[in-house]
Formats: C-alpha cells, sequence, structure tokens
C-alpha cells in the first residue's frame, strides 16, 4: 500500500520555492526569510475520538486534520508555509483509497492557504486511522501572537458565530488565518488564541498565560443557527452552547480599549468580529449572565487536552 | 490522562533560545538565522508494527521515535533544532506513565543533540499506542545534503557496521548527526541519505535520484557482529545481511573520487567510515560478490515504505 501511495503522491503537484525540496527525500528543505519567526504546530485526529470513519468521508478527514493546524497558525497571526502528513491507516483492502482521499482534502485546503503539503510518513497497522499533521508558519508583521500578552483593560473578541459546532462546523470550517492577518495590519493586538475547547476552557487559558482575569457577558455572543439547534435539543441555553461548546476554531484575541471601537468600524471583512468582554487585572473569571447579574464563569465545556 | 501529562511536562525543563517559545501556546515559536535552510521531517512508528509494547520500555520507544527522525536531520547533514512529539495511547490506567516513558526516552536522546522537545499533541483513544515525531534541523555550512548529487565516479561510503540491526541495534543506534555535521566539513559530499531499508533498496533510491547507477563490492561492507548472528540463524551469509538487513540507520554517502582517500586517511571520528563501491553512469545497479564476480544487485532487503 504504501508504495502504491507514494507513487500517487509523485503525481500529485506541490508548489514549493525554487530553493525548496519536498516529498522525496530524507527530509523536506525550505528557505527561510530573514527576521521571520518559524512557528510551528502538530496536532493528530483518530477514528472513534475526533470522528467516527463510518460517517465521514476522507477527504474531511484530511481536510479537518489540517484546518484545526491552521487554525493554531491563525492562533499566532502567522502564515502557513508548508505542512507535513502522517498517516496511520488500517491494513488491508480500501486504505490505499482511504489515504488518497486524506490527502487530497489536505491539500485542496492547503492550496486555499498557500501551505502546500511538502512531506509526512504513511504506515499500515493493525489498528485503525489516525491522522497527525505538523504546520510549519512564519510571522509577516513583527512576533507571533501570543497567549501571553493581554493587559487589563483590554477588549476581548472573537470571530465569527459560537456553538453546536459538533452538528456540522467542526468538519467545514474555515481557519482564520485571512482574518488573523488582517487583523494584526488594522491593530495590536496583545493576545490570542483560537477557540477548541470553548470559550469556557480556551479564555482561562489566554489569562493564565497572561496573569490577568477577564469579565465576559453572554448577551454579546456571537451565537451560530447551530447554538439555537443544539438549545433546542438539549434545553439548554443558546448562549450556554456558545460558551461552551468546543471545535469552533474562531479565534479568541485582546485588543488594547482605546483601538476597540475603532476596529469594529472599520472591519470589513466578511467573517465578523464581536466585543464580548475585557480583561480585568483580578485574576478571576466571570461573566454576565442573560440577566445581567454577574456570575462566575465555569470552565463547563469539554477539554480536549 | 492529557491533563496529568500535560502538568508532568510543566515540569519538565526544556531549553529553547531567548527569542523561542515552547510548549504551552497554540504552536512553538523559533528564531531562525539569516541564510540558514530550515529541513524538517517526519516519522511515526506504531505498536505491532515497529515495536512490541510487551518487548520494550516506554523509554526505548520514545528514543527510537526520535532517533529515526534525527537520523533523517542527519542525512540532511544538518544539525537538528527541536522536535514536536505526537502520542496516541490506548486509554485507561498505564497511559499516563507510557506517555511519560516515551516522553523522557525522546528527551534524554534529544538532549544528547541539542534538540530539545518543543511542543507536541497527546490522545488517547481505544486503540494501540503510536508515536510521531517531526524534527526541525537548519543547514550549518551551504546547501542540505540530498539524495541527488551523486556524479558518475563518485566513491560510496557507508559510516558504522552493517546488519542484523534487528537484535538489538534498532532500539540503541546512535543517530549520525555528527558524523554527517563533520563529513561536511571533511569533504565536498555530493549525494547521502541514511539506511533504514538496506542498502539494497537504499542505494538505488540515492541513484535514482541522482540519475546514475552503482557498484559495490559485498566483500568491502563492515559488518556487525550481529549481521554474523543473523548469518548463523538463517544460513544466508553474513554479507547477505549487511546488504539486505533494515533499520542500521547509518549514512550511505557519495564523495568525489579525488577526494577518498584522503577522506579515509585523515578520518578520526571513533565511527568508522568504509568505502563499498563507486557511482557508475549506467543506469545499472551492480555488485562484486564474495568471489569477486559481477551480478545485479537486487532489492532483497525488507522495504518500510
Amino acid at each position: 500500500m504504501e508504495q502504491a501511495f507514494l507513487q500517487f503522491l509523485a503525481t500529485q503537484k506541490q508548489t514549493l520555492s525554487a530553493e525548496g525540496v519536498g516529498i522525496g527525500d530524507d527530509a523536506a528543505v525550505l528557505a527561510w526569510p530573514a527576521d521571520s519567526k518559524l512557528v510551528v504546530c502538530t496536532d493528530l485526529i483518530s477514528d472513534e475520538t475526533d470522528f467516527h470513519l463510518a460517517d465521514v468521508t476522507p477527504q474531511q478527514i484530511g481536510r479537518k486534520a489540517l484546518a484545526i493546524n491552521l487554525s493554531d497558525i491563525a492562533a499566532m497571526a502567522c502564515q502557513p508555509v508548508g505542512a507535513l502528513l502522517t498517516l496511520l491507516l488500517p491494513q488491508g483492502e480500501g486504505s490505499l483509497q482511504l489515504a488518497q482521499g486524506i490527502y487530497q482534502g489536505a491539500a485542496e485546503l492547503g492550496a486555499q492557504f498557500a501551505c502546500p503539503i511538502i512531506g509526512g510518513d504513511t504506515n499500515s497497522w493493525p489498528g485503525k486511522v489516525a491522522v497527525s499533521v505538523t504546520v510549519l508558519g512564519q510571522s509577516l508583521a513583527g512576533k507571533p501572537l501570543l497567549r501571553s500578552g493581554a493587559q487589563p483593560g483590554d477588549a476581548i473578541f472573537v470571530t465569527g458565530q459560537l456553538g453546536g459546532s459538533i452538528w456540522r462546523h467542526h468538519l467545514d470550517f474555515t481557519p482564520r488565518v485571512h482574518e488573523a492577518l488582517q487583523l494584526t495590519q488594522a491593530c495590536s493586538l496583545t493576545a490570542g488564541m483560537d477557540i477548541s475547547d470553548g470559550i469556557s476552557i480556551d479564555l482561562p487559558r489566554l489569562c493564565q498565560q497572561s496573569d490577568v482575569g477577564a469579565e465576559i457577558d453572554v448577551r454579546l455572543l456571537p451565537l451560530s443557527a447551530d447554538a439555537q439547534k443544539m438549545s433546542e435539543k438539549t434545553g439548554k441555553p443558546a448562549w450556554w452552547h456558545g460558551l461552551n461548546d468546543g471545535e469552533d476554531f474562531e479565534l479568541l484575541f485582546t485588543v488594547p480599549q482605546r483601538e476597540a471601537d475603532q476596529l469594529v468600524a472599520q472591519w470589513t471583512n466578511a467573517t465578523p468580529i464581536t466585543r464580548i468582554g475585557t480583561i480585568r487585572h483580578e485574576r478571576e473569571l466571570t461573566m454576565l449572565g442573560e440577566d445581567g447579574t454577574r456570575q462566575p464563569l465555569l470552565p463547563e465545556g469539554f477539554s480536549h487536552h
């Protein structure tokens, strides 16, 4: 199977810079611009944990495996440069087709973000399918965006809409690479991350790294139609799903108070940005509930990590 | 389990450059020197395919997962810079200990080669253990060494001793990083790779990339004691095992004819280098057998890929 898949790979064109070397040597080679930081992230998804093989296409698996990594690169406000795709495949018939589909799903998404598949590793084993992706990115303007820079008084924003991503969004979301790069141009981002486990879990992580607290207003959360759908199913309020559901893969970021209004006024990207709260000096995390009362923000989401 | 492992990781010190960011953000960050190429490789090993969990320690698994990648960086004659360690672990008791052991085995080897663990991903699932490692490296002097530069007349060398690696060597081999860097200082390397599937499979790969052929002399192969041990077990000659056994992870490299003798004369590293043949213009691959007769070099090894 591996030989047949390598032959398939040889037919796939991946564009690399003139000095680059892609699949076919012991390692991929990339030229690196001076004064540009390298960022690198890796994430694995596996059958029965992150998807069910019977319910998805191979292309969706490959797309998602790359997309969650591109989301991490976006969270650093960096430009993706290339990806490594490692496959762990069940032995037997169908695994070549599975491998090709996963590759195609990843390669198609990569092409949309100038992120070719530059290497990887393919393995068969007596187990289920898992896909590990590593993405390299580079900082374009100044430093990569970290979780650690938020200051008391900063406005807290999110991109897009939140909640109910388990329905569909977790398989077809668009990593916010373009939005992140546009944000770095539009304002002085102080901290950022992507929302993978839900704001109620991820915002505390950002606050911990920044040594600050935060207060959000649940009435400001931009809710997806799927958050409403989940609400009808569970009986919990839609905002609860916006706050706690995982796999939104939107950006959570902070901006100095004085720039917040202007950022909103000037933002023209089709992906909305919404201010949901404020960074505070006190280390506690609070939220204003539906009725405006202040209460603790509890990590009720599902943690992947 | 993942949370407990992350807490463990937080106690492990990994040295990064002043500007670097390691485990704890969405991606790792590295400063990159001007004029230095980036190389990146990835390799996965899994239970029942590359090892048997009952027969090895977790530390050995982690060590091997990193070592095979460091061997690829050595094959490019580059300096490793950092590694990402992705774990796919069985659910249930013991997986935290397994994760810690794998990490420690990788981190200890990494420390020997100035290659800290700078990131990764940890996952539990209802399956067996697999470990995926990605290593970043940088070219120190000029370009990374590729498989594609061998010229007719070049001398073909290997490092170390070959054969029988399945006994023990595949778990405790030393990646030839230092030797590769020393070789780039000592001579004009034209092509190189690491021997993972045996010379009879790997040399044709190098020749194909270089658009050349080769002839080796099996009487020149530097044979390990384990090649002899295998020979006694299988009844095949020891040289056959030196030629065809996999997982030696020695370097296979080519050097201009005019530099070959001087390289041997001046080589002081404790790891031997041995000339085993010559690159030829004709695309065929041949070998001089035990009796000195020329015969085809057949790929009788075991291919991992």
